[in-house]
């Protein structure tokens, strides 16, 4: 994938001994305060490619640029606290304007996140980028990179069809559920699925320096997608992957939110992704979605 | 100035009395330690608007990306630390990244702020907006607010022509200059120059709730500006624009960087900015520019 060797560029380029983790995880890790790690992430939407302005409720589009940076900050166990905002529009639209930041609005309410600057240009394309600050109490943090040989794997919800469901844009981030699990089952590591089960699977386990088996029947495919093999190659889903200690007591339900954990897999010392499927075993090409594919 | 309406749209709907300074400053002010503030900005810069590819170095993109944010957090008083970085570019062009991120890598390291972050995404038009975290001490911090009746106006080095010279692209941060400032001078209001020397002293004002005189044959326009007017007007001089108690006494230049200080001006009670030309007086009629105004 093009938009990984640009992570691996950049991760090599910046590369800082004395930060706790820089380029390559959802979030950056800082140093705070003793029991404290500060997080810092970023991520942008663009029309045309995240979204089409013509489509939607427009209101969607400004808690998606919010909720895609809360799961980024959830999925290393923190709380989101601060954002600031890069909004590019090709003119001056009030009623645009006003609907955008009402779901930015909404979203940062729900979610408790202080909206503290930001910076409107004109731009041929709609976008947004949002850049979050969070915290995390260093007991709870949980990176892409420790998961172990033997551990189970897990998700949260269903998976695939989240573009044709719409689930892309009204997703819910998994932050309550994200906060009991790194309270309750101490994962061993942890990622959101936005690009695609595979994808985003072989980012843990690269990182990880482990590979994994994937049990075919219990993937948890959501009813909206086309098929098997495209639901673990869809992205947008927002849902947590994370790995637990072999043996660990897991519960159907995240408690309190009713959200589904399915255990999906296992991690294995051999690099790369597998499948079973009633006994047979067979190596999975990772294809998901990448910004540049076709360049 | 339909960017300072969006502002103040934003100001009242995202204003929280538990945090120092939200939207409407350099940057924000978040509460961090007994002794510091940390601060958090944004900025982008877009194709076509603040810089045309096919016309520059494309280090320069990057450089300029990283100063912008600098130049926000420097006149806060502050210390530059992290950033995150969403590029959008609408193909995967490896020696246009690379050449960006090289630009990129060359201020961070000049200045000491480390990228621990990013999002590359494809998108129409190309952009970068950089996000920043940096920290102040409490006893340094200066915002844009606080300027009082009698205080006298500087500015650091020339105004104007910043475009057709370019400085937009090449500009030195005032980091240095401001670290020295808000040490030596203690400051009771401080803005980076980026709209023109007539907005930006017009936002430090209306903040502040005062006015201006300007003192024409002191203003020290750059000779690549146009003429006096335009040099008022024109935007992206970086240069550090701040108010200190009337009587301080003020060198020349800052020491150790050899950048000139002009008194430039003096802020009276009266709202709107005025100019004094050779003991007359004229109200002076602001514009800057504005990413909206023909809209």
């Amino acid at each position: 994938m093009k938009e990984d060797k640009i992570i691996d560029f950049l991760k090599k380029k910046f590369y800082y001994k004395s930060i706790p983790l820089g380029i390559g995880d959802d979030a950056a890790v800082l140093s705070y305060s003793e029991n404290k790690y500060l997080l810092f992430t970023t991520d942008t939407i663009v029309d045309g490619v995240h979204f089409k302005v013509k489509d939607i409720n427009l209101g969607y589009i400004g808690r998606k640029a919010i909720n895609v940076n809360i799961s980024d900050i959830a999925a290393m166990g923190g709380e989101p606290l601060y954002a600031v905002i890069n909004f590019g529009l090709p003119k001056y639209d009030k009623k645009l304007i006003s609907k955008i930041f009402n779901g930015i609005y909404y979203s940062a309410k729900k979610y408790n996140v202080k909206i503290v600057g930001g910076d409107t240009v004109r731009s041929k394309c709609l976008f947004l980028a949002v850049s979050m600050i969070g915290i995390v109490n260093k007991k709870y943090f949980t990176s892409r990179s420790n998961a172990k040989e033997g551990d189970i794997i897990c998700i949260t919800g269903n998976i695939g069809g989240a573009v044709l469901s719409g689930k892309h844009l009204s997703f819910t981030p998994r932050l309550k559920e994200a906060q009991w699990i790194v309270k309750n089952l101490m994962p061993t590591s942890m990622i959101d699925v936005s690009d695609g089960l595979f994808v985003d699977l072989g980012r843990l386990c690269v990182l990880s320096k482990k590979g994994a088996v994937l049990f075919k029947e219990n993937i948890p495919i959501s009813d909206k997608a086309t098929d098997f093999k495209s639901a673990l190659q869809d992205g947008e889903d927002f849902e947590l992957l994370f790995t637990l200690k072999s043996g660990t007591k897991l519960p159907k339900k995240v408690l309190d939110t009713n959200t589904k954990i399915s255990t999906i897999g296992r991690i294995i010392p051999d690099k790369g992704i597998y499948l079973e499927d009633k006994g047979k075993v067979s190596n999975v090409k990772i294809k998901g979605y990448d910004h540049f594919k076709q360049d």
